[in-house]
């Protein structure tokens, strides 16, 4: 439960909120690199933290991020010409580079000198992992890329993904960090399904005790989230989650397996965008991995190819099927992410959840842990302390861990241990 | 005509305002009982009152109705599995009863007490005439549920149909009590008609009188609202419309057919859901009144059977023919209902009108007098007095009355009338 | 740049604003005469300065134009019966005539005076090229209608034309007014479409100098705006657009070649209704000319027949061909106005732009002088004074001018020349 201030604090990203200026600090994934396919491609359209964009590959193959409209008269910069190092606008033919700067102003006269007090806002991007990232922040103190392991092994070893989802972005890491939900939300009644590469140990750990224990250990980064779990006797299944500020996560996976990364990004206060990824440190990702991923059953929702709307939608209740949640999961839906999203697309009935209403238990300390985090993080930079997160960019190169440990070992060990973190969980 | 703060009293009735208080000391209908068809059976959906619900018929076949999100962390119901006594949620396990108890907690340690401190706001309902019926008032002081007569007899003697109406449930109230508007919005051209089981003696008095006189009187359920009509040298002919509060209605059909009933129940401030019942007193209903009814051509319109919303709709003119409305009947739609509809979701250009814009005349005697019964209600409950209706269910048991009278009967004579009242009136 | 102010003032043109007061001296185009195709044809909904109306044509072929809502109790008259000399109301069968009198009252007693209190808003209409006009303001001070050649000439003379635009009114006429962009938005890269009729002197001048020099005269009517462009050592190319009040414009085209007028009428501060017409002084339209119109190339947006709606809209990112944008035109969008209307509906993020937001040059001097033009009128207006151009009737009496003169001449010249303007510009 959290206050209507804690909570207005927290989901707001707008420009001049606390909270927006505080994500403005990082870099943030913006788009999938693909979308800008190659030189002078189509400008592709987006909206990130409130704030309208215009993203172009130029005729060198750099991405650049733009205000959306003209600083003429307004037009759309969407309906622009991406050509010849630049991005020209199609209403009178004023022309920005990747940089902002007005490179053409061909309906003034060849001697007027206006065109060089224009500056369009424009954003440095980075490409990495598959994926363009931008910096919105102040560019005197603009940080390293995070040195996320995706974005460092190489690319087939890589499968990355978006897709929109229609609430406030906090709603969305809220369920990435609290593994008690797993028990439930995705909770698979098919014996065979337990013997299946995706998540075979989690199913049967949720069906052995739905109750886990949350022991959280503040880092660098962000936050480790444990889940312990009874497994038998001696041991415990631990599901160890990594929350990296501001608003990305590591899921565990079984050993051996694709590891997954998620990170959600505010559209506006009321939307998002989703960017999973899958990889694998020691290989290139097999034809079988990207089955399974395509069989949408797992970490990703199936999106329409251009548009990026996931197929279950609220429109469609998710595809919920009555008969299907009686025989062969807990909700009747395909898939854990479209799981997910049909209960984070309206919690309390918004898009924007009511925090004040909640009634929150031990199972929750994940997610309370997550708000103090974010909530001392967004009030110490409000009094003038800059978050350190973004200059930790070695900090990033971590793994979630899932595996079962004799039941003496602290979190700590858990996470020190090597027979669980040596091989997972830094590069 | 009424002032600003007058129409806004009546017409909003969400939590905490002086009408959304008194709806809630009556028992409402507010879904079809074979929704819920049987026993653990999906949950449905419904707002009203401007209160997210969720129904669902548990194991033992009772209904329970319960605020739509999960009081952990907003979950939505809708989403739940309905299975061995209660309504579980997906999120995290968590299950309610039918009266809002927690009796599962199973993400927390069973050790756990926090499950006894969960309640969910739930709502007493009853199932009768084929109708769920709920009372969201104070526990202590819920009233008995209405006699009304088509709860009371057999169920094979009775039809009973939903819609959705996309307008403040004033705007449909005030039409049914309005006999005025029946010799226009529902006027036949076609004199095959008028011999029709349905409707035949009022399609012959519309056309005799257009210019009805009303004749009110308070009641304990409401108001009998007379609409006296001339038909010869010697008679009248009469339709007495009874109100009932909050929001229901007897609509006169003439003598041996089938009686109609109408609720109003708001779902929020601008839309409603529409209850109309079809009953005989004395023998089952034959196919041939159902086909009559479900040619749409009367009282009920024509809706998609899984959503409730008509088909005849605004997005469509209400399917107006310009030529059936030279030739055929006055407004060029099908039926009564979906006349009625048509104009009441648009008055002054919105779902709920402007009453302030009004210009009423004689005939208006009926509506003007429904208001003034709602504001004394509401005043007066606003001041501290308890609405006497609720108390009464026995009151209940009336019928609307449409018949040929001898000129010098009042409208007190007309109602205790035993040729006219007698097989009618009282059950 | 405007003000927030002066944005608002200009652009906001509901009852009691300012603007809109100042639209209200001027009679104005609200629909098609073909809308109203004969005598007792079905009414048609119109929304015109934010109020919502109904025209109607009655059975001796007279337009009246009413407020929408039946003053009674608010029933929309678009359901109502075009019969016998007036709108019929279908809820209770008041009928209105043309200048808003209540003609029958057949619910009241044939007694009763009410009809004589009850008087429904109407507005004055006239007909005149094809068009219905409206004056909505003061009736004891209407002018005549503005005596424009296309409403003076054999109607076989003209093409007329409506659809709607989601934007405020003013973006449109500015895009009008605005001769600069003519070179980028509307660019053609096909040689072989320089010699056609439509456009060919045009298309060369703007691949010849894309920087106009603006030169702008105030008038009895409005402003004439000329754009000069460099054509050869010794000739100018001028295009001069006259510019109406309150938002009329004549747009130039070549000598002999058929003459266009447009108007932007707002339907609300978000939308609009823009008219197009095309002549010929001199001879009826031919075949050709209006395959050439309705090839939707030029000024006209194809639109839904029934809808009045462009069929390219924001809703298919205006039909743009990323291929055609590359080798056929600058935009890759078909015609000119579908061109236009992709600009303008999303200028700054709105269907009412931003204008605090704008950086404008040289090239924005009919654009300015426009707005200060505006500005000047309705802040004159709020003064007391009244605005002159609507009794000025033969004052509209002006052509646009597009044509090629010698360097020495003046733009008080250009409008005076017998070689340009004695053929076009005076009837």
């Amino acid at each position: 439960m959290l206050s209507q201030e804690e909570n207005d604090l927290l989901c707001c990203t707008g420009p001049g909120t606390p909270m927006g200026n505080l994500f403005r600090r990082f870099w943030l994934p913006v788009a999938l690199s693909r979308e800008l396919p190659k030189p002078d491609c189509p400008p592709v359209r987006m909206r990130i933290l409130s704030e309208d964009l215009i993203a172009f590959r130029n005729t060198n193959g750099k991405v650049g991020l733009l205000s959306r409209y003209c600083p003429h008269r307004g037009a759309s910069l969407f309906f622009g010409r991406n050509e010849e190092g630049g991005l020209r606008c199609v209403y009178h033919g004023w022309k920005f580079d990747t940089t902002g700067v007005c490179i053409d102003m061909p309906n003034e006269p060849a001697e007027c000198s206006f065109k060089h007090k224009i500056r369009q806002t424009a954003y440095p991007t980075r490409e990495a992992g598959g994926v363009i990232w931008a910096y919105m922040g102040p560019q005197e103190i603009m940080p390293e890329l995070p040195q996320l392991e995706w974005t460092l092994v190489p690319q087939n070893h890589v499968y990355v993904h978006k897709r929109f989802q229609h609430c406030n972005y906090l709603q969305n890491v809220e369920g990435e960090v609290d593994s008690s939900h797993v028990s439930f939300l995705h909770r698979e009644f098919r014996p065979e399904k337990f013997n299946a590469a995706v998540a075979g140990q989690v199913l049967l750990a949720q069906a052995k005790d739905t109750a886990p224990r949350f022991l959280v250990q503040e880092t660098e980064y962000g936050l480790a989230i444990g889940a312990r779990r009874n497994w038998d006797a001696d041991q415990y299944y631990w599901r160890v989650t990594k929350f990296l500020m501001p608003s990305f996560t590591l899921i565990p996976s079984e050993a051996g397996a694709p590891i997954n990364f998620t990170a959600a990004v505010p559209v506006d206060d009321k939307n998002m965008v989703g960017f999973t990824v899958t990889w694998l440190p020691d290989r290139p990702l097999a034809d079988d991995d990207i089955s399974t991923i395509e069989s949408w059953t797992g970490a990703y929702a199936e999106v329409d190819p251009k548009t990026f709307e996931p197929i279950a939608s609220r429109a469609n209740d998710y595809l919920l099927d009555r008969a299907k949640q009686r025989t062969e999961n807990f909700t009747g839906m395909r898939g854990i992410r479209e799981q997910d999203i049909a209960v984070q697309e309206d919690q309390f009935g918004g898009p924007v959840t009511d925090r004040t209403k909640e009634h929150l238990a031990t199972s929750d300390t994940g997610v309370i842990t997550l708000r103090r985090r974010l909530l001392n993080s967004v009030r110490n930079f409000q009094q003038g302390q800059q978050p350190p997160e973004p200059r930790k960019a070695t900090a990033y190169r971590v793994r979630p861990i899932a595996d079962i440990a004799y039941r003496n070992l602290s979190l700590d060990e858990v996470l020190d241990s090597g027979d669980l973190d040596l091989a997972r969980s830094e590069v």
